[in-house]
């Protein structure tokens, strides 16, 4: 059979969908975040990992590295309208890695925890080549979650911010231009916890999603999911102040950056447009 | 400053506390379980990572590796007498590793997560040496949960069941003696799920922990929270059949294997002798 190289992360997943799938399973496993149900107020929990070799960008400290781990998944949280309860880590780091930049990580996470009004609530610490996997847990406080499935024809999509800005950053550092705001987008987004519970309360948004995977990997989940098709109009897209200034000094198209990046944390949501008011 | 390797887990761990300790944060990074506090029954949630290199002794399968996860996890939520309610997990695994092997894992983890009634809500995959973290989320439904602070003078301790099968589940293992019940015990220890929860459920017990650190280290755990000093009287040890065969071929003496051994999976429990019926 094919190793996980072969196959990739999503391949994988898949395969293990179908492993652990049984009559019962929530809907879970096709969302980045799960509802379990509770008579009080549903849970939401989710767990997502970086890695030291693939997700820090050059110049990342380490403490951003551990905000960026749970910002991931206070982001996921978000995108369902849930209020962060807690959050756990598992670090797997090398066993010559100085305590103080272990600390640093756990720092991080705990920094976007407090941004998130919650806390640190548990961990794990174990050798290895280095890995922060966080798991955050959410209440949706009599809420319904937002899902991605149930987007309808006719519905307006918007965002929350401007896109475009991580990418923007991650020029900005290999050119050696300074643009400390998209760079800041890149090191250290902003989760958008109190947006999330907002749409959520409001009852009329039909879907959300963050902008983890960029913007057209993410329209396109919504339409799937819900049996849509999906117009975005070029000249409505709110763009990072960075983007223009890539583009026009190193000719990399808008589009690029806007449409094909991913990590934006930013909430893509869809609503009747009879409640834009 | 000092290394991972040079400081230890335990060093690492204490550290990482007074990084994320706030105004605030719950008891819960002094428990292996963290308790979320909610109005209809409080959440019990908790992590544990087992590496490839250091948690497979010989002989042991992927989906061994998976249920000893899981169990770890499942376990730590029965010592405070949660019923389990759902499973994340997070794999580390090398990128040359068969897919089979991965869904082995899984696999293991799922029978875990059926054991104790419930799913496997949610997970990530990342390449790397071989880490399997699972997140255990629990419900009291309506129960106090059990610390390990409460043991009062005069109180009896008691366990779930037959300690040292494990630790001669190993010996056997490694000497080529027939022991299969003592290494069932070590290769898929069974979490006391519902002995947690008929435990939680008596409202009598004062304190609960589960042996998977050995038996001499858990009393004195409980001992040092409690503020008391404890009596383990030798001859009413209950031991698997595994260690007085393994003790007599072997001379390794009995009490290594139940005192000092950890992966046990009984709770240890601790009640006021006027309610022993």
């Amino acid at each position: 059979m094919a190793t996980f190289r072969e196959i990739g992360e999503r391949g994988l997943v898949e395969m293990i969908r179908r492993t652990v799938l049984r009559d019962g399973s929530p809907d879970a496993l096709t969302d980045d975040a799960s509802v379990i149900p509770r008579g009080s107020g549903d849970l939401v929990v989710c767990t997502d990992a970086l890695t030291f070799e693939r997700h820090m960008p050059k110049g990342m400290t380490y403490e951003q590295l551990g905000w960026m781990a749970a910002a991931a998944n206070v982001s996921d949280l978000a995108s369902m309208g849930a209020k962060p309860t807690g959050l756990l880590a598992s670090l797997n780091v090398p066993e010559d890695m100085d305590v103080r930049d272990i600390c640093d990580i756990m720092s991080g996470i705990d920094q976007c925890a407090e941004f998130g009004e919650t806390y640190v609530i548990g961990g794990d610490t174990k050798p290895g080549t280095g890995t922060v996997a966080v798991t955050a847990i959410g209440d949706m406080e009599g809420r319904r979650p937002m899902t991605r499935g149930c987007a309808r024809p006719g519905d307006v999509i918007a965002v929350t911010g401007p896109l475009g800005g991580p990418a923007a950053g991650f020029r900005a550092i290999e050119a050696g231009i300074d643009l400390p705001d998209s760079v800041a987008t890149l090191m250290a987004p902003i989760p958008r916890v109190k947006e999330g519970i907002a749409l959520a309360s409001t009852g009329l948004v039909s879907s959300c999603i963050d902008l983890s995977d960029g913007l057209s990997t993410c329209v396109r989940t919504i339409c799937k999911e819900s049996g849509v098709g999906a117009i975005i109009e070029w000249d409505l897209l709110p763009a990072d102040e960075g983007v223009s200034v890539i583009s026009e000094k190193l000719g990399i198209p808008e589009k690029d950056m806007l449409m094909d990046w991913g990590g934006e944390y930013e909430l893509l949501f869809t609503f009747d447009r009879k409640d834009l008011d």
